[in-house]
């Protein structure tokens, strides 16, 4: 998963990018990067490191990013090399000038595109679909902003793209609306970006979420021109609620931490009759469906494990001893709240399911009777190929496993996955009800039906 | 605040301090250091440096750090300064060979001695008290351990002292037990530190808290003594449970969340027949005393707030103007949650205000009614000299206002701090009613009493 | 100006690149980096930086270059960005797999094949002319060995160039063999670099310089082809041996330092009759040919200004007033050999002469009595397209004034420039009589014309 | 070996002592330091590191050390450790409040020193002869003036110190002279350092060297005092012209230059008769005895071996094999220049023989058909106690092994060592007719006579 954020129309654009990536780090924290242009001298920087936002962009490197219009990236690798190479954004020299490009997603067909783009003399310098986008866009006749739907509808796969040329800042969003992007206005300048609390921290104003297909050119504070590219069914990504987005983001018009209270109440309701003392979060990523749980099932809400936030996700212990010590350095149990209670224990998702077995097992060492594990998202059964960093099928444990299965591996006494419908109940914007099953959101890592039409 | 950690008799000394240290980050991130010896070749290495535990050890520096002894420490510099000189562990080459030290808290009669010290031939390397107590130690005739007592009994003031020299780990807790000191097991090695997590998380057992005034001497796990070299009332350190301490470590055998948890419960006596919508806390300091308050208050629990943990707080924005953002970029508004809401919001203490001023202006412009503030500490009226970094009397807005003013002044309906009684009645080990007011726990910042006779 | 080294069939093929880029380090401070393969798994590792060899080949990042075959660059940036995106050696992939190129050298027709490229659906990453070549060579049919002379006979201009593609090494030197190519032996690998001592000081045997317009195949161990793809007069750059290669390497069979010394003895017999106590060198340039000066003419030679090493080029002073002592820090003056003498003063070339004018300066505030500036150099008067960093013709001070005034524009009693003949007369391999005035070397910055027929 | 640079009465005092730490860096590169004063508002400013002095002085660590005096020290380590505690200046805390310490020597009586100072009372905080002093100044009464040539008289030793106490400073030369100090004027400030070059090349004047045993006092700009606080034999060091200091700098009104040429001419008369075609530096440090040498024998001087600077001293290869390659690499043969010669190669000292014994191998695998190795200091029979880095006894081969044997050895046809008192006759001041055979000049690590009175 990536995040995207683009400004026009501001002198302080490369600062305020960087302030839209500083709160769209959950998004990813291998590597960051801005591109920033000078618009009247038509000067671009760039400066692009591996590392999460504040440790790229140390002052001086950000006080040299002069420009009135700017793009920023901070990206987590799915798949592909995790370098400074494909750090975005990139910047290509072409036959429509300097384009700056930056893109959140995956293009599906990505390995048929590149065998044919090199078959007839394209050469890469990023191991990234990002630039075989770009090499697209030239292999159209007409100026950047006609080659750019000719290019697209070719694609296939999810992207939310922010291109600049000269002054003109342009965002793009898939045609089924799978990636986001949110357009926003700050003063005399608009800002494209992944959510929209980065619009909203900045003290802008959130305008709307791209429709899924929608081109929008915006040149010097103006909208110049709007349209829908390729219209096909919306879907846009469930996971984003379950687990991506920040829960002060809105995703079509709910804040994410409302699905996520709504899904937990749904899980209360599935396990209705639950014996239980207390429900209780794996901080933070469970912390409000367990609220949601707690309100809805009448069970204690507490805070039995804390998080310690000193210890960085990218920290490296030295030796394999420590690396094993590690998940227990992040969660500090609270003794009292587990002895001899029977918990609801609430996280989003289980995928490989080694992190929930630890955390079970530091549950029992503390006392537990009983540990119930419920989960905010289903079981995931097919890989992500729109930009999510999932396992393969085969690493995938609930394909290979049933409830009780599972629950015997991670050492609880059970185990609850929210069900598709129940967690589609929860979100904004669905459509179940009238275009079938996952009406208006695409749930593939869920159901293996993948919205562009691919055969896994 | 500083944090220290000693372990003996392991030749993975160093790693153990270096993951001791990531336990007790929260203690102190301006500076950590580490020294180890290697005894049988009578090798000492040490390394310090500015920042953070896992910034300033990368793997290369504690690789170098060989011994089967060592002593770490963290830093948040109280008064003096932030700077590599002062980093500890500090080591000395005196008579008694080379004696390595760290210092949790702060010599009250400090600058009395320094004079009388420098008067008589005394050199200082170091701007820090911790400096003095070696030279105190140096100037008593006998051998290390019979010149110890004899030396701090000239000391006013709260420390927790790990000095290491040779194979032998001495440990010493103040007169009165102001400042915490653990002793640990982990296989057949001891353990010294401040918090009881620092030992847990490592898989050791906490064997106890040093008495007040206990000097304890560990030589290749076993203990060779301890005793208690000068005995006062005990007046252990009240603020580390409403604000420092882990919430999953054990203060006299309690976990500090459930003592956050029981002041919350004792503001919602306090605060009853308040009309709320939502209990809320201010993330992550208020946490357990909004938990406590929701549940004794029968008022709805809330995460109305979200922080964002990808910002470091040592974190520098370039501008005036992006600094001024950064209390926002901090926490993020869940809207659905505050807007037309009655909140009661639960926070640790106001020292300042600023802070509280920002998040209840958040909470209003995201559409609350009526903003409560809850604090789970009583007003801090007097500066603390045992090591704990309050602001002077002046600026100390509870010196200068009554509940109303404050409330304008942040912008609140209401502000109502914890009584003194009743944070005592919350936490363990209390003996209130023996000994009067603060009967075993320092409140002096709450009091302006001075366990250690200090005239203000 | 740059350097290239590249190795094949060798286990520690970074390594011994990063030993050869060490004594290249001569050719380009800006910026360094070496492309490695493992060709067995087919894994290709980059490591480039900006800053000098061994600042950017820390030994951790020198021990992830795995693999048999590796080339590396050092580069001076001629005109366009010095910048890490422009840091050589370039990959691409593309049909002909993962091709690794480093070009020492400059494209002369560089913005009308990028023109024409860009038209027809190119986009560049790099701001480089050598990603120009690698798209020309994608536009030739057949594989890269096929391709490559195709494309190369559209080039105008001056290249060494070594591609890697799997375990084959390729060299080529340009048709008039303006830019330099060596052919070494190393056991049973093979060596492809700028200059003789890069194979030399790894203990390897230099087989040939390759001649111009030839293509080389190397193979494990094995030369597989070698044949000259385009023939044309042969124009090798004559400033290597004024200025850029070290004393030690040999063009044509001779040591630079044996061709300095005849251009000093060239200068002595152009200055017959000159009256001076002493033959000094500006260190370390003009060491070999005021040593052939001071032999010619019987001059006594001193050392009478000292370089000091410890002050790097690179370095930045941080204030403008500082900056200006810093021609006075480098070069220490020994007063004693200075005051009172009549003295010849030999450098290697005059192109701004600001240089020059501090250290007349210098030696007349020591008392010199008189300085006669020696070049070894002829005028600059015409800008180098071929990959030297010459300024523009406004900027050349030879083109403005005669010897007369540029002796009064920087202080000097007189100002000697070598006569074109008596330079040429001074290196091997000179074929002027057969073939006229400049032959066999090209001597454009000297004369205006350019071998590869350019009209500037 | 040391240098130290001081500077009052300048608000640009830190970056003066910048630049004067540059011009001094040969004399160390392990570690730099400068401390500043504002001496308005009594603010010290540290800065110190590992590395060279413009590794260690980045731009923003220099603009931070504000104040009107500075003092600064670039550090060999003789003996002891090389790390960062025991980089100077030293700041010290005491009854003469803040007095900044930077030494130049090493105390020959220190072990003792330092128990008597422990056993009654002292720590230590560095592992440096330094800090001792400091201590032996506080056990005296009165203030800084006067308790320090109290204390001076109880080292035996070498020392050039200067002291920083408020806007005061005071420079300090051992009773013998052995180490040297500066008195240099800027404008209206004074400056203390090690060489006059230091001074010269800021644009200043140099006053005088210090006196053996001269005490100075300055303050704001004016001499205060002067004065010998101890008269003992003049005995300065010799070693530093043979090898430390700059060429350009003086010592006795002699620039280094041409002693070192005077000591070649001595070589050239003790050589007299010798068959060789050229005679040859080894760069760097050979090369004014070799001019000298090649002037007084009529023998031709050839630059036969060029220094490669791009490679620094501090590098760290990365396996075993490229560090045999080193020597190598820092020096390129010109072999015309050396091939079927006879050679008289000239360098400064032989210590251990290994450097010397790769040299020679390399000419004679050029080609060379004799090489005579002719040295510019007599035979190091003695460790050094004053401040220079030599071997202990064993370790130096002079002492087993007579001429025939280390030619033998080192692969050389013959080795000649100059006499002492042809060394001495080379330099200035000196007195040996009138004291003897050493007389002015301390040439103990030659003779094993030690002018402190020290027995070995």
């Amino acid at each position: 998963m990536c995040g995207v954020f683009g400004v026009e129309n501001n002198k302080d654009a490369a600062n305020i990018v960087f302030q839209g990536l500083l709160s769209l780090q959950h998004r990813g924290q291998e590597s960051a990067g801005i591109i920033s242009s000078d618009t009247k001298n038509n000067i671009t920087r760039v400066h692009r490191g591996m590392g999460n936002v504040s440790y790229v962009f140390k002052p001086e490197y950000l006080a040299g990013l002069n420009g009135d219009i700017a793009v920023g990236h901070v990206r987590y690798a799915t798949g592909g090399k995790s370098s400074l190479e494909n750090t975005q954004p990139f910047w290509f020299d072409c036959k429509h000038g300097r384009v700056i490009l930056a893109h959140n997603g995956n293009i599906a067909n990505d390995k048929q595109l590149a065998f044919m783009l090199q078959k007839t003399g394209a050469i890469f310098a990023h191991s990234s679909d990002s630039e075989h986008i770009m090499h697209m866009i030239e292999r159209e006749k007409g100026d950047l902003e006609t080659a750019l739907p000719k290019a697209l509808k070719k694609l296939n796969g999810a992207y939310a793209l922010i291109l600049l040329q000269g002054s003109k800042m342009i965002g793009v969003r898939d045609p089924h609306g799978i990636r986001s992007l949110v357009l926003g206005k700050l003063g005399k300048s608009y800002i494209l970006t992944s959510e929209t609390i980065a619009v909203e921290l900045l003290g802008g104003k959130v305008i709307k979420e791209l429709a899924p297909g929608e081109i929008i050119t915006i040149q010097k504070g103006k909208i110049k021109k709007s349209y829908i590219f390729d219209k096909k069914d919306k879907a846009v990504c469930v996971f984003e609620q379950v687990y991506f987005s920040m829960p002060a983001s809105r995703v079509q018009g709910q804040e994410v931490a409302v699905s996520r209270m709504a899904m937990g109440a749904q899980l209360a309701r599935q396990m209705k009759g639950i014996k239980a003392d207390i429900a209780m979060p794996v901080p933070d990523s469970g912390m409000f469906a367990a609220l949601g749980f707690a309100k809805e099932s009448g069970i204690d809400f507490e805070q039995g494990l804390v998080r310690n936030h000193y210890m960085g996700r990218s920290f490296i212990m030295p030796t394999q001893e420590l690396r094993e010590h590690l998940v227990k350095m992040k969660l500090f149990p609270i003794k009292t709240s587990i002895m001899g209670k029977k918990i609801v224990l609430v996280d989003d998702s289980l995928v490989r399911g080694t992190t929930s077995k630890k955390i079970v097992k530091l549950l029992k060492d503390c006392g537990a009777k009983e540990v119930h594990l419920a989960l905010s998202a289903p079981k995931v059964i097919s890989p992500c190929f729109y930009g999510i960093d999932t396992p393969t099928k085969k690493e995938l444990m609930s394909t290979r496993m049933n409830e009780k299965d599972i629950a015997e591996f991670i050492g609880a006494e059970s185990v609850t996955f929210i069900k598709i419908n129940n967690m589609l109940a929860a979100v904004a914007g669905n459509e179940q009800n009238k275009k079938g099953k996952c009406g208006g959101y695409c749930a593939a890592c869920f159901t293996g039906k993948y919205p562009t039409g691919l055969k896994v």
